[in-house]
């Protein structure tokens, strides 16, 4: 699925906000005024650059002012919280589900669902708002995974973990102040709970789940960075469910 | 341990490459020239301003060109491998050593030192080439653990494999092409050798190993975030180790 940006403003901010971008049209000839900077940053963010005729520009803005710039930004095509279950339960598989509970970092957003492509997860739930999308920090930061790996986005976590509590998974919270992980059974139909990079999971969401993980702390600090913490909780979500 | 940086330039370009800077002294009265971006930097990277006399600046330059600008820069300290084996004795534990093979990317160093802190390793070494020092990124994203987890920059890995391998330690690499981890003893005296982002483990180094330990894969993509991957191979130590 493709959309068009019109215009140079568009495309700047477009490119700005991170949003994946397939690649720009620039009228060819010399580069000056705002086109410099829309170059340059896209330059910056690895974006292909397609120098045409003006009357290309004009057939695909549809009489739009394009300025010399379209964009074609990739939408990222999320799926449903029932499309991730079918997954599974196409594989014949207990489903096993991350969600995010308002993961700000896109870089923690894309190792997080690199990581769960890696552990076999069906999918990962984020929420609308207060989170960041796939956009295409993300996309580059999942190295691939979140081609593989589908991607819900739900108006309300705390609702979707009551969904999937009636389609029979349990629910986990990764948190400091939880049963230590390896005495949790995460072998069954699973759901593992991520919170955000500075606030953990919101209270109304953890009082949602069936266990609090946690992971054992034998130094001074006592947190990880956001995907390193989902990383070492599904990997021992992987141990247990291939034992 | 501080160093004064004097003059503008000078400044702008220790802001720029990241260099852990204490706070800045910039002549008072009205910011102008390039003490405009020097100031619009220090406030994104965080660092305290202080304006003061001119006097105050000839004073701690020492009569040096300060051209209205001084910043305090903290050297991180880095310790010898002898002092983290020591770290280790003193606990009376066997040694649990990180060693980052050309990790460039400072939220991955940051992240990996954390983690060294929250599994309890003695320590971290990285090399002096080819690796991003522990800058005031790395020291950020540690989340503090920086001020606990010593870290030792040593002129050339494989050698001080050597020299680890003499105190008494197995030298375990983390690559793709290994025997499982969980098949692995990674509970006595251990070091633990992570690959840079994009190039892994180098083979010279590799060779030096005594095990490769691999994580499992249950996807279609076969490699993790280098942090993260650090993390779940440094949780699997700190799960035998424990047991």
């Amino acid at each position: 699925m493709e959309d068009k940006i019109i215009g140079r403003n568009p495309v700047l901010e477009a490119i700005k906000s991170g949003k994946a971008i397939d690649k720009i049209l620039i009228k060819k000839g010399k580069y000056e005024g705002s086109i410099v900077p829309i170059v340059k940053k896209a330059k910056e963010n690895g974006i292909v650059i397609q120098e045409v005729a003006k009357e290309k520009l004009d057939a695909v803005s549809g009489g739009g002012n394009h300025q010399g710039v379209v964009a074609y930004a990739s939408a990222h095509e999320y799926v449903t919280v029932e499309e991730i279950l079918k997954k599974a339960a196409d594989k014949g598989e207990p489903p096993f589900v991350i969600i995010c509970d308002k993961i700000t970092d896109p870089h923690n957003l894309g190792a997080i669902i690199r990581t769960a492509n890696c552990t076999g997860a069906h999918g990962v739930i984020i929420p609308k708002r207060g989170s960041v999308g796939v956009n295409s920090i993300v996309v580059k930061t999942s190295a691939g995974a979140a081609m593989y790996t589908p991607v819900a986005k739900v108006t309300n976590i705390a609702n979707t973990i009551d969904e999937l509590k009636k389609a029979g998974l349990w629910i986990a919270a990764a948190d400091m102040d939880g049963e230590e992980m390896y005495n949790i059974d995460l072998k069954g139909a699973l759901g593992i709970v991520i919170g955000s990079e500075g606030e953990g999971i919101s209270r109304l969401v953890k009082e949602k789940c069936d266990f609090i993980a946690s992971i054992p702390m034998a130094g001074e600090i006592n947190s990880l960075n956001a995907s390193v913490a989902a990383g070492v909780l599904m990997y021992e979500a992987l141990r247990q469910r291939r034992a």
